[in-house]
């Protein structure tokens, strides 16, 4: 199947340049090694919906590398990754959406473990190498036991095709957050890799609330995939604002099957040439995070130069997550004062501050002051769907971006009507 | 007139109790030895609102402390009023809406002296005794000749009301701030109190973005002005979140005009009573300020003890400024998951952390772990106009609370459809 054929092509922000190395594959499509199902286990009472995935590595190997957020309300399965799992050797996950199992206490963590117990019984696996993953509600008592019984009833209905596993995870999704690639390596064979991710609203600094499980068929050593997945998600995962809201129960988890029988060596060309397909891989899941935020319209990267290190983080943190700025891009309006003020608020007792913005490459403010421009054209660039901001800060230091989404009616609707 | 008169009740809040030595009086009339006025400068252009308010401090004395915000990115008028003023000698001041002659640089500041400049000159008064203050749009150029303009043929028109100068200081504001109350002290004298405020959108962490002018006819040294304005501001507009957005402008003035013949001496039980008075009218405003925060329907409390000082604070700012639990008070839903989403992400790295969470005294969380409770007392608490959260954290160490609006779908056509 050639690139043409696929109605979802892989890489669809101008943020997010397609690397020629990497052909986009029918976007469930797994790599080899890995077989996965989703379930309809009324996570929620009464919830038909899938909600429940299960996803093996079949190996050769089975190595793997995880990233988790840092709340002090860590839910249950987060917990239990951290505290008991080979997180570089986990061969199997299971991760359901209805619940989080988070501010469940020492009841959900037995629940957890419980889900854990019967994917690692049915599928002969050491519980250690069995993850588990939840989003949904917080706060509610975790139904581990409905899940571990569907487990039981579902482990041999797996797949090769992760459209169920996907479609599972999602809670307030609307778009599609799948993606699979084939990646041709400068020796000139080729890997596989593919990705299911879910996030959606409490998008936040440091990380996202999201699960994304990224499996390839290439054979990678445990440290390697460490610091590909470190590097990837600080580059993606890390820079996405939808509320500012920190998670509960965050999960990037890579596993490694190496049944190409292609071996990804620390250091070679082959790595460099992964790591940029991962990279765009994550980055355009990030971003498609954004687009989806709650009810958003438009996306915002905000670019900040200069300063410090913890300065262009603190302003573009501070652009990113304020509400007023959110707003006024939903409402497509070049409302450049509301990013003065979120410089100002997030560098206080600088003041008088000399930094410069500019919106979609127009410049609006010169030295802290604004600066004649054409508002036409101002405008026009406001109400893309993609806008730009770039925030230059005085001296000549740092940089960093952060992508955000809008708030919109749709936001309020979401999150004021129902129970999320 | 008695209170009983008095369509506009001082004190609607159950958080902020009348003092009982406080009477309410008509909440425009001014203390004696000051007047005001509100002029249509046209400050945006075309507006025929009023716009410009002068208040005017005939004495005997004048003596005043201020308080203003700290972003990187301080307006025209705080930095002239920071740098230039004799801040415990302020006899009148000028205040704008329409526009905040923020982000305006050095053109700016020479606009904001050219109005200070000009009213001085109408007022006989030096430069440095005359305040100024803007509300308004950011990055606009100021119109600092037309208001310079109007206060050199309107300096005639002042009076004892502050009706036209609370006018003239509103932007978006719906519920009227202005406040006038009968202070009867120890002793058995009488003082007058009164302030006109102005708040609502991008109501901040440690301020408000919000103006404040208060008045009173007692005769109060510079020192125990500042010292009694720093206390009772730490107490009301440093505790309150509209949407967690610090602004450029915000400014706190206290004078008084010693014109009752009423001294309040240093550490008496008269300065007690003062400051009880003055307590309580700020943080009524303060709270007026949330409950008209743009398009807001209830105001919420967060009361958080336990941990340390660090710690509460950064868990009731934490769950104020949650956009998640804001919508959640808008719809009235006791989603008390996403407090616990707060508090965690609040305090990273800490899992898992024991906390306790009750909303309108009802436990719904303890030791970090979901309790069980009467959902349907639940549900009625949450839609309450007024809804208290607690938060107990670890340990014994610390207290605070932080007041907030909730997230609504006014809020974002508020800053959505206008530039403001």
């Amino acid at each position: 199947m050639s690139a043409g054929d696929l109605t979802h092509e892989a890489f669809q922000s101008r943020w997010v340049p397609a690397p020629p190395h990497c052909a986009p594959l029918p976007p469930t499509e797994l790599p080899a090694g890995f077989r996965a199902g989703g379930f309809a286990a009324a996570v929620k009472d009464g919830d038909t919906r899938l909600d429940v995935g299960l996803l093996v590595c079949d190996g050769p190997a089975c190595v793997s590398a995880a990233r988790f957020c840092v709340s002090g309300a860590l839910a249950a399965p987060v917990l239990l990754c951290e505290q008991e799992c080979d997180l570089s050797g986990i061969a199997a996950v299971v991760a359901n959406s209805g619940n989080a199992n988070a501010a469940t206490g020492e009841t959900g963590l037995a629940q957890a473990r419980l889900v854990q117990q019967a994917a690692a019984t049915a599928l002969g696996l050491p519980p250690n190498q069995v993850a588990v993953a939840s989003t949904g509600v917080i706060g509610v008592p975790f139904p581990g036991e409905r899940i571990a019984e569907m487990l039981r009833r579902s482990v041999a209905q797996l797949d090769h095709d992760a459209g169920d596993f996907a479609a599972a995870i999602k809670t307030t999704d609307m778009i599609d957050k799948h993606i699979a690639l084939s990646v041709e390596l400068p020796a000139g064979e080729t890997v596989r890799l593919s990705a299911q991710c879910k996030g959606a609203g409490m998008i936040s600094p440091r990380f996202a609330t999201m699960l994304c499980f990224v499996q390839t068929d290439a054979a990678i050593d445990a440290e390697t995939a460490d610091l590909l997945l470190g590097v990837t998600v600080k580059r993606s995962f890390d820079r996405i604002s939808v509320d500012g809201q920190l998670s509960t129960n965050d999960t990037v988890l890579l596993m490694c099957s190496g049944a190409s029988g292609v071996a990804i060596e620390p250091e070679s060309a082959d790595e460099r040439a992964f790591g940029e397909a991962l990279d765009a891989l994550l980055r355009e899941l990030a971003l498609r995070i954004v687009a989806d935020g709650e009810g958003a319209k438009r996306v915002g990267r905000v670019y900040v130069s200069g300063g410090d290190r913890h300065a262009v983080e603190r302003v573009a943190r501070a652009v990113a997550n304020s509400p007023l700025v959110k707003a006024a891009l939903f409402g497509g309006d070049p409302n450049w004062g509301r990013i003065a003020q979120a410089v100002g608020a997030a560098l206080p007792g600088s003041a008088p501050l000399s930094f410069d913005i500019a919106i979609e490459d127009i410049p609006v403010c010169a030295d802290g002051a604004v600066i004649e421009f054409d508002q036409a054209a101002l405008t026009a660039a406001a109400q893309r769907d993609e806008v730009e901001y770039a925030v230059k800060l005085p001296g000549a230091g740092a940089e960093t971006e952060v992508f955000f989404s809008d708030l919109s009616y749709g936001y309020v609707k979401i999150n004021a009507e129902y129970t999320t």
